[in-house]
């Protein structure tokens, strides 16, 4: 197992040395759920035919916030996205789950990115419904797949969750 | 139960109207973990002694997060926040909890401004420790109590996980 | 007619000092227009009911970009805002309007909020249709009305404009 | 007539990936337009020569706006700049025109770049008059001149404003 | 002497609690220099007559910066300012002193706003002037009064700087 | 002598055109010093151990500040940074010093990004420390080292400080 690289001689953060790594095409999938009263998950579906699309907003504040990872997570390298897209899918019951997929041409990954924009996506949904329940919970936010970079291709294992 | 309120009367969304809300004190509690291979936590705790604090880079941009919170939640309205404090906790296998107190004296609460904090930290300890673990699970992400303002006393029924 | 007032006595530019200006309720409501292709409105029209909602993304843009004003306009305090609420209406055949209408209760009043909620809003549309009319013109941004503070109820002149 | 671009498969808006998009040199030319009392007009020039120098502000604002045009718009890529470049003129009565030139070596276009920074240059000079003069407008902000991309070399046709 | 205070019971970085402080009017007044080459501060000197004002860019460019002060120090609290107005004197030789005076009315002060103000405005000279001179050295930045507040009055002692 | 590169034909600033410079691998490094009470380096030295760690913070913000350069040095380029480190000395009296060293491969230098990595850093320090010494001074911030790019190897001379 690697070291962790964040740190330099005086044990501090650092910013790590990317300045030789290869541009390559890049793809982060990450996802997430939040869990909510069903009564909560009606009102939600309900209003995107009547009074509003709480998703929709979701979704504009998960674009938004993949592109502020940088200003956010102190040791993330400023990447210029070339693509970000985001789908919500929900059980019917009370659970809504995001995934972002989020793309560059670059010398790092946007693994973080990816994870940022789910995050603030789930969010900003426990922010326009708290006003009806504030026992939302946010879960199972995680990497699903990462392609492209030395690393090379990264499945998430289901068993991880055990 | 009452009507999502952040739609407007063509059902758009709308920053809800505050202006005639007290300016009261508020305080709100969230709390989150992430879970990881073992090694990875070992890493964690080697590195605070030997090699660079982890957590010390997750609580600042945690801090800093908080107070970013109305440039990243569409709806929400920017509170000066008067406090923030962290602090992290560990199973001493796999599992770190993060807790967030957010205090202000304003018209509206805090509960964003917490949520937004943990979910910092989180993700800043996922983007330290990826080179060696990119199966880390980000879960429970919740209001844990909020005090303050008209909607009162909110304290998170552990029976609502379920 | 008063002097302009944001320049000190090096004749440089300067946040005017209020100090000691009187905490009040202040609305102030904006309005501009885009003028597109009458086959560029039928889109949006079209993508309202099949494809995506154009004027829902706009919505999002102007409502944040309220919240950056001191961020942009440099001589601009930084102004908590209580509310902001948008509307659009077209004249079915080639001109989207945009309304703003935002709130705060503070020392000074919010035209400069409400006139870049307009501009963002427009100008988001604008980015969305530009793959099939890079022609758009931005038209009629100006102040409506302005109500609260020391210089009084403002309502714009409609004689102004010729 | 090509379709709207920015809507995926659940009709939300996404990013538009242009991963695979050539980088090459791109320049584009907006501008714009703000109406104002003689009187106003007169201020700004003396000012200019006694008191200070409301378009040198404006400068600056349009300059850094360009820059954040990807925090504000929220379909925009972060494209890193080479090159902004702002100028004014005006009509010795009661309209100053700026026009802005942005330059990048990209994989999208500086449309939206240009227009932004002609939009809060403009706005810049209502919020440095606004105290002598509230029913300034903003007129003809549009895009001028296109070079560079796959869409090839587009020059607005002054026909368009009928 | 007191304790440090930003810090938890963890031993890790807080933003201190000001919930129950008193708001009250407060200014801060910080210098700084920045020494050149006598022959970049003729070029300074012209360019104000010829070319173009660095020191109206440094200007905007400080106050601009003191509005983002709580953003880029981790610890500050988030204080709308109500007036930032900043000077510039010259030896004539090779010297730049740059002043800035901040004020508001809150619960905390705002030396590091004004602090930062210096910074930013010595920097952007540095910026604009580097072409024809990268020796450029900024000194001398502190704090030289401060009014309001339980910590009382404070000037700074000219006797420290040896 | 050259002259400077930041005004356009009306006498106006912007930022330089740099559309077809080479992208090269760039190196800066700067420096800088914060004078305080003997008991203020005392407190940081204890607190490093028994209560927490200043220069953790001041690290994080240096680091988080270089990213922020663009948005906050009006003339300054977007540079995507590959590589941010900063090292702090005492003399075990009074003095801290501060250096950073930046890189990326770019078309435009990071020199600002530098200097501004360690402004940040030194007045995170005067921040956290000012609630028991406000007369800390900051003084002797330079480039220290330049390499890459056209305008070649710079090394900064140190009799350029008398």
């Amino acid at each position: 197992m690697d070291n962790l690289t964040h740190f330099n001689s005086q044990n501090r953060s650092k910013m790590v040395d990317v300045t030789n790594k290869e541009v390559t095409s890049r793809t982060a999938i990450a996802t997430g759920q939040i869990k909510m009263h069903p009564e909560t998950l009606n009102r939600i579906h309900e209003g995107k035919i009547k009074k509003g699309d709480v998703l929709a907003v979701a979704q504009v504040a998960g674009i938004m916030a993949a592109k502020q990872t940088s200003s956010l997570i102190p040791m993330c390298h400023l990447i210029p996205l070339t693509g970000v897209d985001i789908h919500f899918e929900d059980d019917n019951e009370s659970i809504i789950t995001c995934s972002a997929q989020v793309k560059t041409k670059h010398v790092t990954g946007v693994e973080i990115e990816g994870l940022l924009a789910v995050q603030t996506a789930l969010l900003t949904i426990y922010d326009m419904c708290k006003a009806i329940d504030r026992g939302m919970i946010i879960n199972d936010v995680h990497l699903v797949e990462k392609m492209g970079g030395k690393s090379g291709h990264f499945i998430f294992d289901e068993q991880d969750k055990n």
